[in-house]
């Protein structure tokens, strides 16, 4: 996903979220599942362990996506999962504002998201940055976080 | 429940899910109330496992009911469980069409669910028959889906 | 939060569910942000174990909340956890009315919360009363709601 | 299970834990396998939901059995389930001495057990008991729990 | 990992779990965390949600390694979790004889794994053949592995 | 717990896990256990949800103490809790060693906690410091995290 595509102006907005209960797949299957609904373009996906009738553990598949694409998902999931139902509501949401910015860290530089939501203000380092950094160079994810936030200024600076 | 009660023709419906959060009762006993609801007509009835204030390891359990039955189901969890307050609302549906049929392999006539959504065709041995069949002839579950599998043509043979 | 402030009469309301998914905040940091939610009047506060895409366990916090107080805690929310986004929906909740009784035990007086709701009624010790006792006496919790127990007439009685 | 068997002298032995990672077999059939272990005469069965690599759902069974049986529960485990190996290691228990009375209640009598470890006494009421009268009676299972608690004296009564 | 890598012929051997609980830690840096661990060689990691004090969901991390390797993924786990503390312990394992073949399906070859324990015979489509065509067919899994499924023949055969 | 007790010099040590499944317990109780087990001097103490017989939803309580004391502790869960047995394992733990040092922050003086383990260093705020600031200035415990981050200085320097 480019990071172009993820700034954010709007402070709420509306979200599908699609579910299923899955007792008849297997863990394999879903992490397949899994990349598939990203693949195609869904905004989260996650797995919540349940338990079912007759003993089963199971799993509760829980999409949000655009309301816009309810009927493309609703397809997908019918094809690529076990379930033969699927249950969707819309809900709100309520959005932090969203800007990048680049930050020069001994690492090398690394994108910083900075949320807003009136008074409001988060900083936080990219993952990908972050994990490209960590694999490349051999150390833990939270030392380059530790070295990003070392260069941070607050926003207002 | 008969298979002819599971024959479903409509693409979607609605469907109440009702929820309450039990951090003052055993799992001994959300077992019994379990086989109540289920009993009573419940569509679907699932735990979570849920952290709830004060270290409480607690479950939620989540009921999908007729939208009709609303009421009937409120009274029973309120008597059933140790919960004072249930909320619910009412899900949208989109449902594949089910219909069953029977197919012979070295075990035993198995019954076969065929679910169809426009284009998308599923095909799901009955749990039921498959596990009567792995108990009495002593195998494991899943050789019997191996077997009704080599013996199932496409839906459109 | 006194007794008297939890006296209910009516039988059925609404109450907000706010809910986020967090892959990016610590355990350590989430028990601190239960405590500022459940400080700042949440109705409840309870978290579920899920599993987000790329390997992440992660924790989906869940927020039952007054519907006029859901712009004080969407921003606690993006104040106080890691995410940049929360989503909400209004449920509809069916609750027993509630009336406390004090009762006689060995241990001495506890407060029993009479719940009702038509002709269902349950009897609930309080467990911040038992809680004390337990600890102050070094008895096992169950050992003092089996106390209550025995001292408890129907409530017909 | 007759209770004479479940009288219990000892304070301490041991106990084989046996346990594999499920993420190639599906929620009914865990629960179908939990039956088949159960019926061969496994001390306990529990899963628990785990989180694999390529983000699979999965479930880790759990056994304990008696060390003599090691064999016939890892052969009916690597039969019944989809793992290609098990692993299990011997635990001590320390384990509280049982006996059984009859209480006389308002339902009818009831089992309890009473488990002593030293100085340390609890009485439990028998769930098959309590469960069966919940059933029949269409009362919750913590009221036949209350009224039992009511019947019962002290140990050294 | 290559297929030959994986052929095994004795039916016992040990193997060293490591764990450690992690409330300190992001889901994002876990996910991190198993991609190192798999990348050394772990012979397997996995994740189990846990309820620490202080209302803290957490992590317990579990991986299984050749245990003349303890020292080098001791080191691995001090590194690049936050814990300051590992504990471990040796497993025995029964294990079945695993072999390869290939199967020619409507979809095109794909690895079985046929693993042996005595009598006990399983055949088990290879995950990454089958989601390689799921992916580049776009089917859903299951289908594939039904596909495989027709095709096989008895072990025996 | 004094920081001065934490100081630990020893690389490797051992501990007794104790754990016991608990379906007939309320996850109120649960969470009073944890308190006992903590204050009596336990070194973890931690739940895990399971799924146990009978479609009971149930908990596995865990606790990491000194083998020292396991029969003071084994007394503590039979009489504190509803389990009639427990058992227990003794692990080996490779642990790093730990100083504290104290850096100040806009916020105020915060400990952090130096580990090391040959050429692995880790540097922790002390969880209680940092809650307290974030508690009584009222900003997000990663704001103040951040803080100390941005104050400490690599360990060799
Ligand atoms: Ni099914
Ligand atoms: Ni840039
Ligand atoms: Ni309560
Ligand atoms: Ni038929
Ligand atoms: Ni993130
Ligand atoms: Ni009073
Ligand atoms: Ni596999
Ligand atoms: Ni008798
Ligand atoms: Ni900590
Ligand atoms: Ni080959
Ligand atoms: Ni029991
Ligand atoms: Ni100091």
């Amino acid at each position: 996903k480019k990071l172009s595509n993820q700034l954010v102006n709007c402070k709420s907005d509306t979200v599908l979220l699609i579910e299923a209960n899955l007792d008849d797949q297997t863990g394999e299957s879903l992490g397949f599942v899994m990349d598939v609904l990203l693949d195609a373009g869904a905004l989260d996906v996650f797995f919540t362990p349940i338990h079912m009738k007759k003993n089963r553990p199971a799993t509760k598949l829980s999409l949000l996506v655009n309301p816009a694409e309810r009927e493309k998902f609703v397809r997908l999931l019918l094809k690529y999962t076990r379930t033969i139902g699927v249950r969707y509501q819309t809900l709100q949401r309520s959005i932090m504002q969203r800007q990048f910015r680049s930050v020069a860290t001994t690492f090398g530089p690394v994108h910083v998201k900075v949320a807003t939501y009136g008074d409001i203000v988060k900083q936080t380092p990219e993952y990908e940055d972050c994990a490209k950094i960590a694999h490349e160079q051999k150390v833990a994810l939270e030392e380059v976080y530790q070295e990003v936030t070392r260069q941070l200024t607050r926003p207002s600076d």
